[in-house]
């Protein structure tokens, strides 16, 4: 099973204001939610989960499967794991080919720590943030990447495409 | 004037290590370079002056006149002025066409939280640290840019070029 990385990001490698709020392309989107139709399973940690259902964005995706990292339960009908590992453990079970990993910055970290991540594809919006959610939270991290590809999703919206090298 | 402001960022935004380290391309740095020589400025925060100074580089950039913003005089020999708008005053009044700004983080914020910077071209390295020095320092900024060009620098390395709308 591969497991792919796939979040949007400002120029300087936030993913969302401070205050959650994603002014993304509408191309952006598409592309997301072309990927989790396709993949049909979607890995997110707590206050992801908790942005999308506000904004009533599982149906607009194609109601994947959703696997919600969490310390915490988050009710009935939600399935909820205790770590990125066990979040994989899931998906092989039930023969996905793909586990499709977006965020936030804290979940994005721990499944890049744990060598738990094949391939990141990044879509850079022309945009700055002085302050906001990071790509990856802060923490003892380093890795190496190999770029796979580029791609032009919109006139100001790139698609980076790398394999995470183990 | 044309105001550029050109840095080499990991994927998730940052421009060196917690400890300066800059572990970019051969290809990177070459083009940098020819940037730095063909501007034959080079606008630079006191750590960046630092930095370069240790690491013996500014003969191998042409040696280009150098504009050091720093709250602190850095003895003779040194031009230091205490803000951007006096480093772009400097530069115009010498009649440079393009004045190029090139970090750090701190420096990169004034520039753009000012609206100084027309052009950013942004090497993206293949690589994703944990900690470090970001892009532009944390700071109540925003900003939306408009995507001139990509470019294949190397291999893995990408080379966005984007206009500062204003």
């Amino acid at each position: 099973m591969k497991v792919i990385l796939y979040m949007a990001a400002t120029v300087n490698g936030y993913i969302a204001r401070e205050d959650g709020e994603t002014p993304w392309s509408k191309e952006e989107w598409q592309n997301f939610s072309k990927m989790v139709k396709s993949a049909r399973n979607l890995v997110i940690g707590r206050k992801t989960y908790e942005a999308m259902k506000e904004n009533d964005e599982f149906s607009k995706i194609g109601n994947p499967f959703m696997v919600i990292v969490s310390s915490k339960s988050l009710g009935p009908g939600v399935t909820t794991v205790g770590s990125p590992k066990e979040a994989l453990r899931m998906l092989k079970k039930e023969k996905y080919e793909t586990a499709l990993v977006a965020g936030g910055g804290k979940l994005n970290s721990s499944f890049l720590k744990e060598k738990l991540v094949d391939e990141i594809y990044l879509d850079i919006e022309p945009l700055i943030f002085g302050k906001g959610i990071r790509l990856f939270s802060e923490d003892d991290l380093d890795a190496k990447l190999e770029l796979l590809g580029t791609k032009s999703i919109s006139q100001n919206t790139v698609q980076l495409h790398y394999a995470v090298l183990k």
